[in-house]
């Protein structure tokens, strides 16, 4: 089976700005290359793509070159015949679009593209769609073959694939989820099926948000039935209504919004009621301890809030789901797709309005 | 100034069920009882409502009665002239609602109703919006005298009053912000003006997430800063994306959902390649031990999530923001209100389609 990888991976970033053998260990290259790398080395048949290929050291072109893969600049030759597609290209720039209408056309039969951690794959999925209609490639599907760790470092041993869990329409085939799970086991690494709509919040660099938002719901529950007894719907509201503002909040004010308009006193002194179990609340406590050391993680917010003074007021607290199924009764199913995919492009590519 | 109260407080759940005075410390009555007293104390004309003061011990009743309150089961007696009214009424039931009602007809000029910790004020003011309008009382305003911790106990020092910040459509006067603070100054507690819509999320006991939230953002920024050297515009749309997953999760599937769809081990390796810094990242590495203790703290979960297994596929991670900017587009301005106002309620009362 043939793997076409594109994007080497930035070798200067993960070498001169972060210092990931320091920061994680393991050795370069890191990313798209080492995810190539391990797949040639599995015995697959891989080619890597990259435009920028001249400008990366030679010594570890020859250990990518060494590996088996092998490596071309032409993102028509990687895709010929692949059966698995890897975008390991940059982070929001419409790149990974452009890559996408240019491989479609020569892609094997039944292949599937996968986004990796600079790109959900449900934004992906709808910007490209058209382009499988077009080029009546309907059989490609998506998911991802996210590492969720730095390919080249020692915590990554796992992939999250994508899978159609919670989603009306599907982006993908059994047998092609079948193929990514060999892939990922054949490499050593171990798969995880994971709903496409949550593998970006899993898998990225914001999961230690999505961490500390599991854990305080588990938290929170524990205590509401040992301390509080109140109803697991009201522990329910009362999770859906803080992170649903928390959500709002950033999406449309950004981080200086979040510091200006969440009082952090207040928060304290509201949150000193709650701490009732070490035990329990780990995250409850080290929260307190966060706000009480607030100046120490907050950075230059303070500054850029106070330069934050103009903004539209909106609806903080109204939750998504119920919106989306307001927005269908108003104009039918297509339409609410749209916007929500739409809705979901906007806050990708950071646009705040 | 009269101010009335309506809702003694249930005395038998903060004594039986959780045991206060051990929990929090304090003395009964906790609660509605306890925001009465301590204003009458300061000197105010104070009158205490509840349809059951007839079950409530005589001990309690004589301590209410010692503080100058006067007791009533009549809530129109209570409401006439009052310039404050303050429900610490029954959390989602309708009965705020009812008494909204009945007492509207008889309270002061520019008198303000304020929520507590059992109702989210933006709920209660679009369901009684009509009934200012039907009695010609649009004098009336709304806003919180949000305790933000059990009145009673000693970490009660505060009030949380909720401003017209960030509201289209103001819902309180200037004055009626003014005769608040002076409210709780009078009682020797801390005034803190908060914008409507995070009253609840902050004050609520759902604080312990919104804590959580809220150090997690900053933390992740400090190390997008310090070590991974990424955007800010990137760690914005991360952290959305993850309270946004989260709130939808809850919102629409409850907590069996939560534990059914997000893989806790996978989580967890995904969050060890996130962790740089104990000292600046307390809640993230909090997080980690709890998810690797996750069966101390998701009690009955595993359970109720065996038996869950019909559910309805939705989008998760369309912002609230961007889908209401939508929703104004297709249906106009008071439509969209409309429509966000219901879904709120919808969350409220536990509505999960």
């Amino acid at each position: 089976m043939k793997v076409a990888v594109f994007g080497f991976g930035n070798q200067s970033y993960y070498r001169d700005v972060i210092n990931m053998e320091s920061l994680l260990g393991g050795e370069p290259p890191f990313g798209g290359a080492r995810m190539a790398m391990e797949f040639a080395q599995a015995g697959y048949e891989v080619v890597l793509s990259d435009p920028h290929i001249s400008t990366i050291d030679a010594s570890l072109i020859e250990k990518v070159k060494a590996a088996g893969v092998e490596l071309t600049t032409d993102d028509a030759v990687a895709a010929k015949d692949a059966e698995v597609a890897i975008l390991f290209t940059p982070f929001r720039s419409g790149i990974s679009m452009k890559i996408a209408e240019r491989i479609i056309p020569h892609l094997g039969k039944g292949a599937v593209i996968c986004t990796t951690c600079t790109m959900p794959v449900l934004v992906f999925e709808v910007a490209v769609k058209k382009t499988l209609f077009m080029e009546d490639r309907e059989d490609i599907g998506f998911s991802t073959m996210h590492p969720a760790a730095v390919p080249g470092t020692p915590k990554h041993k796992h992939y999250f694939i994508a899978t159609n869990e919670l989603l009306e329409d599907h982006i993908v085939e059994p047998e092609q989820i079948e193929k990514l799970k060999k892939l990922a086991q054949d490499t050593g690494k171990t798969p995880y099926l994971i709903p496409a709509e949550l593998v970006s919040a899993m898998g990225d660099m914001g999961v230690v948000a999505t961490s500390a938002a599991f854990a305080s719901a588990l938290e929170y529950y524990a205590v509401s039935r040992k301390y509080l007894k109140t109803t697991k719907e009201m522990t329910e509201f009362q999770l859906a209504q803080a992170f649903q503002v928390m959500a709002s909040i950033i999406a449309k004010y950004g981080l200086e919004g979040l510091v200006k308009f969440i009082n952090s006193e207040a928060l304290k002194v509201s949150l000193s009621s709650m701490l009732y179990d070490e035990k329990i609340q780990k995250v409850a406590f080290s929260s307190m301890e966060a706000l009480e050391n607030i100046r120490a993680i907050s950075e230059d917010l303070p500054e850029k809030t106070k330069i934050f003074t103009k903004y539209e007021p909106t609806f903080l607290s109204a939750p998504s789901p119920m919106l989306i199924s307001y927005i269908e009764e108003l104009a039918g199913e297509d339409v609410a797709k749209g916007i929500i995919r739409e809705a979901l492009r906007k806050l990708y590519e950071g646009n705040k309005s």
